[in-house]
This record gives C-alpha cells, sequence and structure tokens, in this order.
C-alpha cells in the first residue's frame, strides 16, 4: 500500500484575507450585537469533536434569517474573507474549523419549522433546526424523519455533509431526505433549488450538487424534506454473534434476501462493553447486532421470523425481543451514545473516528481486516456500524499527545480508509471529507476529483466559502 | 398567466463549427465504416418522436468502447464541433437534435451487460444496454431492475434524461438507481463518479449531477445499477372510478397512508378506450387506476384490501384482480403501450405530449383543471400518469399542420406546465428539458438557472456538449 501523507495541508491560498477587520466593522454595523468576536464564542464555532485541532474563525454572525445570511456572505464575499457555515457543531472532521480565519454564520436562531404538509409527506424548515426538535414538532402529525446521526445536529448541517445514520437502511440518507433547498452562493445571492413535486427532470440537480458540499458552495438556509408515516407497529430487538464475521454475513444475508429491515446496527464486544458501561445495559459482552422492524403487525412478525433464521443460520441468537416501546428506547439510546460510551472505556483518551462504508458482499472481510489490524496494533478501539449499509466506524481510544502513538493510528486509519476505497467502497460512508478526509479524494475520484474542482471554481470563484474542506491541496 | 415564447430558440452560438468536414475526416480515418454521413443514418439520428422538427447531426459515429466516445469527443473539442450522444432514439423533447449540426455518437454498439454483482443488488452495464435487456440478463438471479419508461430506452439515455416509469413509486427514479457513472468529459477525459458503496459523503455529488444532464456536461459511457430482488409475490389489478377527481383522491390517501404500492397508475376515460382499440382490452371506458403490489404473500394481500377499501370511500370499484401473471403481463404491456394506444385514437394526428408533475396533494386539482382545459378546447387528449407520484401525461392528438390547432395547442401545454408549476410541482416529471421544455426553466428555477448556466460555462467552457437542450439561451 503506498504512503499518503499524514497530515492535511491546509496552506492553499484565500484571497484578499487582508480585509478582516473593514469586514468585522461592517458586519458589526449590520448585526450589531448578533456579530460578536468574543475568544470564547469564536473557539467554541471552531470546535471539533474530534483529533483536529480547533481553528477558530475571526468573528461569528448569529443569522436569524436567510437575508442576514445573504447580506454577511456580500459583505465577506466583497472583501474576499472567508464564510464557514455553522449549525450545532457536531461534524466530525472538522467541517467549521477557519484554518484561514474569516467569519462564521452560526445557524442555531434559524429554528422555526416553518410548514408541515402532512398530506404531501414534507415540511420546510428552516437550516438550524435539529432532527430532534422536527420530530417532536411533526409527532402529533403520525409522521417521522428517519434521518438520525448520533448527535442531535442541525438539519442544514446533516444535509451539507449528506448525513445518515441508524434508518439510512431502510429510508435512504439525506440525499434522499431532501427535495429542495434554499442557498446562498457565494457572491450572495438567495437561489431555491428542487420543489415539492416528488420527483422532476428539469435540468441539472442542484439540490444534490449542494447536499454533501459541506458549505462549500454555498450556505444552506432553508430546507424541504420528506417524511415518512410513522409505522403502524415497530418491532425489534438483540442478537448476540459469537464474532463480527458471523454478525456480518448475517447481515449480508439479510440485505440480499431483501428483507426491509428498518435498523440493523453492529456493536463488537468492545461497544458493548462501553455501552454497558456508559448506559448500564447489561449485555454479555460479544457482537451483537441491534435490529428494529417497522411496519404493519403481520410484515413486522414476518420480518422478525425470517431473520430470526437467518441469524441462527450463522450461530447468532438466541435474539431477545425488545417489545415495550420503552425498552426498545433504552436500547436506541444507547446506540446513538455510542460515541460517548466509547469514550467510558478510557476517559482520559484522545478519539480518532472512522467512517468507511464498503459493498455489502465485502462486509465481513472488511470488519474481520480492520479487527485483526486492531488487535496487531493493540488498540482499545470499538467497532460500531450502519452495517446493513456496510457502513462502519472505529473509535480508536488513543492519547494524542504520544506521537508515536498518534502516528501509528492515523497509519490505521488510512489502512482502513485505503481497504475500504480498495474493495469498491468509501472513505466516509455519512461523516464528509471536512479536512480530515482530504488525503483520500485523490484515490477514490482519480480524475473525477478535476470535475469536482471546476463546479467548485465556477460556484465559489475566490475560494470564500468553507475553503480548505473537501478538495485537497492541487 | 403571463405569455411565454411559444417556440424554442436555438440561435445561440456554438464556437467553431467550421471545422466539421476536417472532423468528419478525423473521424473516418479513426472510425473508418463505423462514422458515416448517409442522409437516412443522419436523419435517424436526429430523431424526435413528438412535435419537434428533425435537425439531423452532419455525421454518425458508432461507439464500441468508452475509449471510441473519449476519441471521437476529443477530435470534436479539437474543433468546437458540438457532440450528441444517441441511445436508442426513444425520447420525446428534442434530446438526440442537432440544431448546430456537429456529430451525433451511438451507443448502441455499447450493450455488454459487464457484470452483476449479484450479493451486493448491484450490476455495472455499458450505456447503451437497455431496461429490457437488462432484465432478461439478470431474469435467473432472483433480480431485477425496476426503472420502465414507455419505450425499451438505453440506460445511458435514461441515466442522461432522469427517467421513471410505472415503478417508480416504489422504487424510485434513476437518480435511485444509478450508484456510479463513467462518464467522457468536454475534453475526452474519462472520470468514474460514485462507487459500489451504498453511500458515500466523500465529496460532490457528481454521478447526480451527471443523471439528467441529458449529455448536455459529458458523455455517460458505463452506469453502475442498483438492483432489487423480484418480490416473493404480485398482485394487481385494475380499479375504476366515477371520475378523475375520485380516483387522484384515491391515489392521494393511499400515498399518504404509507401504503407502499409497487405501481399505481391513472388511465382516464380517453386513455382506456385507446387501449380497448390498440392491446383488445375490453375494459369500461372510464378513469381506471391500475395497481401492483409487492411484497410477501402476507403483505401483498394486507395492501390490497386495504387499497380497496380506499377506493370504495371514493367511489371507486369494484376492484378487478389479475391474479395470472399473463393477465398482469397484458395489463401493464398496454400500459406502456399507452403512446401507441392514444395515437391510435386518430392514427393521423400529430402528438403533442406533456409531463407535469406536481405535489400529491394538488394531483386532484391539476388533473381535474386539465381535464376541463381539454374540455374547452375541444381536443382529444387522453391523460395517463405515475399518479403515485403526482406525475401525468396529457397526449394531445393534433394537427401540427393547422398552424390555428398548433397554436391552440402550444398554449394549452403552456398553461398546464405553468399551472403544475405554480402548485410547486415541475413542467417535467420524466421526460427531460431538451429543447420543448426549455421555456419554463425561468420560470422553475428563477435564479438557481444561472447557478445551472455556471455548472455548465465550468464542465464545457466551449458548449460543445449537446448545445442547445436544457439551458435556454440567455
Amino acid at each position: 500500500m503506498p504512503e499518503l501523507a499524514t497530515t492535511t495541508d491546509n496552506t492553499q491560498t484565500v484571497d484578499g484575507k487582508s480585509g478582516i477587520a473593514a469586514v468585522i466593522s461592517q458586519l458589526k454595523d449590520r448585526f450589531a450585537n448578533r456579530c460578536s468576536t468574543s475568544a470564547a464564542l469564536r473557539e467554541q464555532h471552531g470546535h471539533t469533536t474530534t483529533w483536529l485541532k480547533n481553528q477558530p474563525p475571526e468573528a461569528v454572525v448569529f443569522a436569524e434569517s436567510t437575508e442576514d445570511v445573504a447580506d454577511a456572505v456580500k459583505i465577506c464575499a466583497h472583501a474576499g474573507v472567508p464564510v464557514i457555515a455553522f449549525g450545532a457543531g457536531s461534524s466530525l472532521e472538522g467541517h467549521v474549523n477557519a484554518p484561514f480565519g474569516g467569519v462564521s454564520i452560526d445557524l442555531s436562531r434559524m429554528n422555526a419549522v416553518l410548514e408541515v404538509n402532512a398530506a404531501d409527506l414534507d415540511c420546510r424548515v428552516q437550516a438550524g433546526v435539529t432532527r430532534k426538535q422536527l420530530n417532536s414538532y411533526i409527532r402529533d402529525t403520525g409522521l417521522f424523519f428517519p434521518i438520525d446521526p448520533g448527535a442531535d445536529a442541525s438539519l442544514g448541517g446533516m444535509a451539507a455533509t449528506r448525513a445518515s445514520g441508524t434508518n439510512a437502511v431502510r429510508y435512504g440518507t439525506m440525499k434522499d431526505a431532501v427535495l429542495g433547498l434554499t442557498v446562498v452562493t457565494a457572491d450572495g445571492r438567495i437561489i431555491k433549488t428542487g420543489g415539492r413535486a416528488k420527483k422532476s427532470s428539469a435540468g441539472y440537480d442542484l439540490t444534490r450538487l449542494f447536499v454533501g458540499s459541506e458549505g462549500t458552495l454555498g450556505v444552506i438556509t432553508e430546507l424541504t424534506l420528506r417524511l415518512h408515516g410513522q409505522p403502524e407497529a415497530i418491532s425489534g430487538g438483540i442478537c448476540p454473534f459469537p464474532d463480527v464475521a458471523s454478525a456480518c454475513n448475517a447481515v449480508s444475508t439479510t440485505i440480499q434476501m431483501g428483507l426491509p429491515v428498518a435498523r440493523i446496527e453492529l456493536l463488537d464486544e468492545v461497544q458493548i462493553r462501553g455501552c454497558n458501561i456508559y448506559s448500564k445495559l447489561g449485555l454479555a459482552e460479544t457482537p451483537t447486532l441491534f435490529l428494529e422492524f417497522h411496519g404493519s403487525e403481520a410484515s413486522v412478525r414476518e420480518q422478525s421470523e425470517m431473520f430470526s433464521s437467518i441469524a441462527e443460520e450463522f450461530g447468532g441468537g438466541p435474539f431477545e425481543w425488545a417489545t415495550a416501546a420503552e425498552d426498545r428506547t433504552r436500547l436506541w439510546t444507547a446506540r446513538h451514545d455510542a460515541y460517548w460510551a466509547g469514550k467510558a472505556l478510557k476517559p482520559d483518551a484522545d478519539i480518532m473516528v472512522t467512517d468507511v462504508c464498503v459493498p455489502i458482499s465485502r462486509l465481513a472481510d472488511c470488519v474481520a481486516e480492520t479487527a485483526e489490524d486492531i488487535r496487531a496494533e493493540g488498540f482499545l478501539a470499538p467497532i460500531v456500524g450502519h452495517v446493513g449499509d456496510g457502513n462502519f466506524h472505529v473509535q480508536v481510544l488513543v492519547n494524542l499527545d504520544d506521537p508515536e502513538e498518534k502516528h501509528r493510528t492515523e497509519k490505521f486509519v488510512e489502512r482502513l480508509s485505503l481497504r475500504a476505497i480498495d474493495m469498491g467502497g468509501t472513505c466516509t460512508g455519512e461523516h464528509g471529507v471536512g479536512q480530515g478526509k482530504q488525503k483520500y479524494m485523490a484515490r477514490e475520484h482519480g480524475e473525477a476529483l478535476e470535475v469536482m474542482r471546476a463546479v467548485k471554481q465556477a460556484l465559489d470563484p475566490h475560494n470564500i466559502m468553507n475553503p480548505g474542506k473537501i478538495l485537497p491541496q492541487s
């Protein structure tokens, strides 16, 4: 496997950064105390949950409307100052860092649900609405929004990183959930992409160009989202396996048989141990699948019976039902808290998190090879994943202040990323590229990376929209 | 409603078109008798099924590989000569016309299924493979490819127009079916987009940028496609209604209740009459829904019972089952032949076809207003549609040689398109823009059209890729 650079080089230039003082002065005129340069606030807006170092912006603007965002972008664009959109600050790859300084536009106050069209199974929200907030808001309509990354992220941020989560195997990712967007472009224009029709062939799919563009092509300020009817019946539970490969093979078979499972998640024995500590689950410490089935009473029963027999075939079981809603909530809350559960295994450790996704036929190989690599390195590193999509995370618990340990961890992450890419997969299934995954872009995309650069150049010719993200320095 | 220009203006310039003679000479050197300038062949490659006039290319090249396409594009690009990709020639909006001349690259000989990965529910095909060919090829694997436009279109062309069909309500459109592409760009480079992982957050979604770009950003030469397991059980049938509004309301309720119907299609009384003539169906001539349910035996039964009670609520029924596979095939073949059935109502007529799509809550209004408009104009114009997606077609049978009739038809189509757009919908749900729908782009997209232009300019700076399509002259 060839060597790759181990650090992210963010020295690419951004035009005319020198005008920041004048920009801040104009922003204060326009936004008064909604523009702040306080050190604590700036540091919070360069927040990264992971190993990437904090690079705070030079100012933070709290937007309350699309027009606010447009005005802030226009002021920055005029001076060539970078603009970084900020939602909930829960991204994992340094997306909100400001390697070239500039202005963070905080959208968290844009938190209104603008309309819910129950008859059309859609809604329109401001970008700062979080996934949990939306689900609380629509609960009485009988609808729900399925995309659920670990954090209670903002929907704008989730679109920007093409997020997914535990329900994606059944309901898709943000790519599928977003019907249309309001976006402020690099020159401060306000555009609307997509619409409310369920499908359209009317021109370029700008919606899906902005979804996953991580604020590098424009700032998402509003979203039209697809909703789903709450299933008539839900059943689920957990199923232990003797080893990760057996669990993965059971997953592959389930998917190949077309079982419309709503959730099918793997937690390895280390992750289960973490969950036992953090969420007091009391489970046997062995690789375990968490499952959920949605549908009618009959179809849910049928699905779970079919899964049980598949699990048995691969040495798994017994399947343990969580029929009561509170038991299911407890399990899935524990699953969503996996990151903190991992941390509970070694509270003083730093965390380096990975996010590969491979074709389902390669899942067992990829997980098993990775588990072997973890053993060989002697890492404490729980594995957890949305295995129905072929997507899994390794959370390496490490001391990043130790240069040797840091280097070994970076090499491990690199091997894992390249392993996935070489299996026809991707280095990031749902977290996004940010700063952390830039070095794999050339390997994953080859010549297509130049087309991405051309798109970036066309939509953001002065490189002011979240510079230093996604595209590695050429 | 404001006036729109009634004809498509294709006078925008294309660089350096004068070099066509030299280009043809180079193409003949490279491709020998796989490059032709015969008048009949050229005319066939400017084929349009509809009202748009034939604009033949100046030469046709039969590509047999991605490298062939790359070489042909390079030769054309060097001289600034237009390149028009050609698949099955079944597009409806003049997509393969050559308003500025240039070279048609015929991909129909690129008809190999390259790999089928049954375990991953995906396959890789050359762009000239047709949907029926693919389904024949994979039949024994237990898998199928669901996207089914009326014609036996090529998969490359279907991706280029973001096609869908009768199964889209359950299985999505080409936007959802394409995992990755091989594309020849405007400068003749070969790039690969996407991959085989089920999801990815690794950078800009070039796959979905090329899907629906109608050959204006590059030529699609290979596709990685998502397949689905053949359902364990299929049931279906037809259900008559007293009027189109009742039928549409039954459809909306079905969708709103989350019934996972696989197909739900409306044929109005005029369309049924056409089908009775063309496909000898012998059905009562009243608005009728054609339905199909996929799933397990139990879930299919449950779905059809639920639908029956919804239909009854809206005055529909009795539901007539087509349990035998051959009866179902007969019904769905008739549905796919709706275009020819419409033509059978007035064999010497020309056809102007529409393709609006609206939010499902506006479907009944949009169809009813349109039916009233048809009556007021005294048109013979069957309505047929993928109503589960809010998408329906009106096929106006008209004499285009009569200027007054042509004008009235164009005005009708314009009213319908704007009606759909004003309801939050689109002027084209699945046929694409081509030449015919360009005049609605500004109304539908507003300022976002300028972003589309910027993308086009970035990826095809000399405007040689299928010029005169999608983007109206600015």
